[in-house]
């Protein structure tokens, strides 16, 4: 029997609870909440209720928000209290913070006092911050431990710490004085000293740090947990590297819808609805447009140009789209770069410098096609296609270039460069564009 | 005394490589690579030789291509054979996969056999294939072995394995049969038998796989590694989740590109020169550059009707820069929501319906901004705003149709769908929208 939507759908029509409940017994809690949120609400709290014991929390964590709610809703207070005890501290304050606020309360009076405590710290964490995505259950050990006392104390913690594969070794006042991997432990004596074996340079996050820069960190050193400390340089938990995969994405989804020109979305697209949609949309939209009015004005000055040879107009479209693509092409290198820690603002001179070889050289051909294509339709209107070229060679020239300096200029702003994205260098190149394509036909043109 | 580019420089200067070789032995082997990857190419391989035995490899598998080939040249055969036995193979053939033939066969002879045939067979996997980013060294059981048993095996091949906390049990054919992490080993009593804590329900990946399906399965079920298995089901290898991060990063970086209208390229940006970023841009600027001409060519039907009220031209800018960026918002949202597996085929009528809705919406406001701007600023001309904001109206809601259905069209063709970003969409909504533009005005104001 597979655990398909079907299924469950028909054990529990014909009320064969005892199949689910062992079919769900031996299937991994990810693929049981994917399924399970594919149910109706109340299906969803039957199938929830037959899961063993010992899962019903690592399935509740990874349940879509609209099915935990009602699942809260359905349960005691003495039930919600058991999840709750279960779940890790980092996985407890993502369900909290998405539950509406009356729900919330009657969460809080059902965790034990010290849980509550641990909840209310990290719940002021700042969002995108190191310590809202950190966990409080980490192994902590002491330097004069040996390798078998620690292998007893894993042993008894194992449980409920979230990684027992690095361990941190502290010193009275929480200090981190060294890491230990299990490994370095399986390779030493058992009567080792772990002051011994332990690395002391440690590498170790704030709880204030940028999540991003968290991440940048676990992927550069490898590591399976980073250590967070606070500001007295105490450890107050660890980040470890399956939530760093779900940041990296999320940050990669954040970095292409603020490149679009979209606020960043709250939620997965097809639980949003379109007001929210259009809401994150619309802002841009309005703005670019409002930006466009420039390239408007600079084409009305110039209508007695167009009027006079009308041909010029057909080549609008061309000269800016190209204008934007190839700015747009420089600028997301450059966003992307900064983002991954690859380009950083010393980088300036050798980026611009870069972009401005590369428009010579992509402008250049682009010069070679449109002389050909021009001569070939428009023979003897020389003038009329050297105002193209040369405004084609400009523009992908000029757009480069901007591609390179604007994200970088945003950023030294302390400005999120992602908003130097596609959209606006297009914006910024048709104005531009425009004016020079236009004072070079009335000089070129005897206009 | 801190690990720099200038502290490293300084001390081989003045001969002084006791201290280098005492301050390389306590930092780690990632900020290591990383200031030798700023050094020159002699500075580089001395700095390389000072490194303790047991650190030289990791540190070689992380260094830029160029180093590592400079170090080829400058060190024995015999010294490159003890690099190459202590990396693991995944690391191996990235290093190989970079390298010029001749060093090639110069490597590959100084390998031991074994090592020389896993080799060989990992560079035969597809490229981007889950093969091709998996390592063969992992820790396999057996199911009537003993908890304590595990532990002595542990312990004898903890340093040859790339990571030992997830542990797979195999029979004699190697087929997997379970899996039991370190965790569990330290849950269960040392005299308990594999065979009855091991899961059976293991998740397995195929060697043929996309590497990217295997970052989202790591992604959905926060595993540490994944087992990889050949045709007949044997496990050959397993994909780490520190690699998986990588990939990631790496897949979206190619997004980014694709969706900008790049081939994605093979080498960090500041390391690519400016002839291989243009070869890797002109293509898809020659080819939207051309996609253009039809724009140009439904405006040169239309010089009768410029020509007769040259205020129409201002227009196109704000027109086609609006549709366009209406569309690569959508098409942003859909390219992404599929990527990360959110948004499949099989949502495209309720996808399509949001889109139209959202289109509704967002072009309400705009049709509104324009109309109060376009009243105060051309008071009277009532039918050419009436055509300037019918025409937003249109090419924004069919914008964002387009931006939705052509991306899962791709995707249902087989083509990627990144290809139908920004500037493929806004190339044919500016098509689209002149035609549609045009034709309403002739029909509105009669010419």
């Amino acid at each position: 029997m597979k655990l398909t939507k079907e299924t469950i759908v028909s054990l529990i029509d014909h009320k064969d609870y005892r199949r689910l409940q062992s079919l769900l017994a031996r299937e991994n809690e990810a693929d049981i909440a994917e399924v399970t949120d594919e149910l109706n609400s109340e299906r969803a709290i039957t199938t929830f209720r037959l899961l063993p014991k010992d899962r019903a929390a690592e399935v509740f964590a990874i349940l879509s928000p609209e099915h935990r709610q009602s699942i809260i809703n359905s349960i005691t207070d003495k039930e919600l209290q058991g999840i709750l005890n279960d779940m890790f501290i980092d996985d407890a304050v993502d369900v909290i913070e998405e539950l509406p606020a009356g729900i919330v309360r009657r969460v809080l009076e059902n965790t034990d006092p010290q849980t509550r405590r641990l909840i209310n710290r990290f719940l002021k964490y700042p969002e995108d911050s190191a310590g809202s995505i950190m966990t409080a259950e980490y192994i902590g050990l002491k330097k004069h431990m040996t390798v078998s006392n620690c292998f007893d104390y894993i042993r008894a913690h194992a449980i409920t710490s979230e990684t027992i594969y690095t361990c941190y070794v502290t010193n009275d006042t929480r200090q981190i004085e060294g890491v230990v991997t299990i490994k370095d432990l399986f390779l030493a004596d058992d009567d080792a000293v772990i002051a011994d074996i332990m690395d002391t340079n440690v590498i170790t996050a704030h709880t204030h740090d940028d999540r991003e820069a968290v991440v940048d960190m676990l992927n550069k050193y490898d590591f399976l947990s980073l250590p967070v400390v606070d500001n007295e340089d105490r450890l107050v938990g660890i980040i470890t590297i399956d939530d760093a995969l779900d940041v990296m994405e999320q940050e990669a989804t954040e970095d292409f819808e603020k490149m679009a020109a979209m606020a960043p979305s709250e939620r997965p697209y097809l639980r949003t609805n379109a007001f929210a949609l259009a809401k994150n949309r619309i802002l841009w939209l309005a703005v670019l447009m409002f930006a466009d009015m420039i390239a408007g004005i600079i084409l009305h000055r110039y209508e007695e140009a167009f009027q006079a040879i009308p041909l010029l107009v057909s080549f609008i479209p061309m000269l800016i789209d190209t204008g934007g693509n190839a700015g747009s092409q420089s600028a997301t290198m450059i966003i992307r770069g900064m983002a991954v820690g690859e380009i950083t603002l010393k980088d300036f001179f050798r980026v611009v410098f870069k972009e401005f070889q590369v428009g010579l050289l992509t402008g250049s051909v682009l010069v070679l096609i449109n002389y050909i294509r021009l001569s070939i339709m428009y023979p003897g209107k020389t003038m009329i296609i050297l105002t193209i070229i040369l405004s084609i060679y400009i523009i992908v020239i000029l757009s480069k270039m901007l591609g390179a300096v604007l994200p970088m200029i945003a950023k030294a702003c302390h400005v999120d460069p992602a908003i130097m994205a596609a959209p606006m260098i297009a914006t910024i190149v048709d104005g531009l564009g425009l004016l020079l394509y236009f004072e070079l036909a009335t000089f070129l043109l005897h206009l």
